[in-house]
């Protein structure tokens, strides 16, 4: 598809609470049409905004899981998304039989376009999910080609090249992120950090929603980012703890011009494949 | 090899000049002199320390080129390590026949330990060297697992994640970084960045010693840094335009612990390299 010429992009920084779908979904939606009325046409929410995150039990996450299609988060944000003509894209538990996934959706005005499911898991989603088995798939719509990844993701550059080589303009990051240790206060996040690295070296924007508060025990760190395909951050670090919704200008074609970095360079091009065989040995 | 327990690492930034290699090596030699006098233990010199690097022609960059072993620099760099039980990695213009590579010596105090091949070149850089052809070699040393990487091989992800899937503890990197366009005044290198990035998501050390000065109209950035697997900057930035030395205490143990980030995760064993096909597919 040829994408718009540029368009405005929110990125939607909450606190959805556990277990509480109903909600967490009456909230997205109010927070959505809050972002189009200040003129978004993509939306971007957290990972898990349909049921939070800090789960007691796998049954108690198995509880709070969906369904994609017909599962009553996707319904709400289709019918939003069709009756102002704009995509949105979210972190959903996605309940697939006994399976769960920690997923995010990609949809459109006429409906779901896909989805991702988190490959990388953190800390005790380990005993919840099901690591995510559909690669990084690049979506290709009316504002572009996007990619999804979730959180811990970015943590693994590959994750981030991958996309990029898939085609990716903009990749969206619904994301629950938790503080790190080793860095010292006041310094600038290392999600901060590792998302302006990865859009700099793949040539792409990166916009990540993150979720705020905490839930039984477990901070989460808001900061949500927008960040252009030179590493510039464009809109954020939200704040670390208050409701807020940032917004940017995206223009792909701009970016996939701005990849040609002199006569002899370029990002995606000057990879040399041939020598990175390391990384696809299975250990 | 059992790394010793810490040492004391330096990055010296200087103004090599472009041609004049006695000049450049006898500088060198004196500043690593003073780097030892204030404690280091490795000594990082920038980039193509022994020959400047804007050269107008490939002649005028072969007649500026050395070879490795029995090469003036590297036997000058290995009797003041050898002089004082230290380590040197630095830049050096390595001619091997009628080809240059843009290159790193790794010298200990018997001599000479390895090398490494710049194999992703900036701009004109590609009508003067060959690429590397040596792939990505860990060092094991008395000092820990080193790698090295040159400049712009750091915008590849790839290349700190080969090093560490390799094994290194400490990553140099000899540079002479650019300007890079598209940021605003004042923020934060993406140089700096990028190598927080590479620190902090493979859990090693990383040491770079750029040059500073003007050079034939191009222009480069110092900034000289260390950072810790954390991704904290333990030294610098250094300035832009001085000449200095950065010194910061190395623990290769102590990060090789730190690796283990919960009772799930760690940033190198969470890859999935199942999925990571993309990476080396040949274009």
């Amino acid at each position: 598809m040829t994408p718009i010429p540029s368009f405005r992009l929110a990125c939607v920084q909450f606190r959805p609470d556990v277990g509480q779908n109903d909600g967490n979904r009456a909230r997205t939606v109010a927070l959505i049409e809050e972002a189009v009325r200040r003129g978004a046409s993509l939306v971007v929410l957290p990972e898990l905004s349909s049921s939070g995150y800090q789960f007691e039990s796998r049954d108690e996450a198995l509880a709070a899981g969906e369904p994609l299609s017909g599962g009553p988060t996707v319904a709400a944000w289709t019918e939003v998304a069709h009756e102002h003509g704009i995509h949105v894209v979210g972190g959903v538990a996605e309940r697939d039989g006994d399976r769960l996934y920690n997923s995010s959706v990609v949809i459109g005005p006429s409906g779901l376009i896909g989805s991702y499911r988190k490959t990388h898991l953190w800390n005790a989603e380990n005993t919840i999910f099901t690591p995510g088995d559909l690669g990084f798939p690049v979506f290709d719509t009316a504002l572009g080609r996007l990619s999804v990844l979730i959180c811990y993701d970015g943590w693994f550059p590959e994750t981030y090249r991958a996309c990029a080589l898939g085609g990716a303009d903009l990749i969206c990051v619904p994301t629950n992120w938790v503080p790190m240790s080793g860095l010292p206060a006041g310094a600038p996040a290392m999600a901060t950090i590792l998302t302006q690295a990865a859009a700099h070296s793949n040539g792409v924007y990166i916009a990540a929603a993150d979720r705020i508060g905490v839930e039984r025990g477990q901070a989460f760190i808001g900061q949500s980012v927008i960040v252009a395909d030179s590493g510039q951050v464009l809109a954020g670090p939200a704040s670390s703890d208050a409701e807020e919704i940032i917004f940017a200008t995206i223009d792909v074609e701009a970016a996939r011009a701005r990849r040609t970095w002199n006569q002899f360079n370029n990002p995606i091009t000057d990879r040399r494949p041939e020598i990175y065989d390391s990384l696809t040995q299975r250990s």
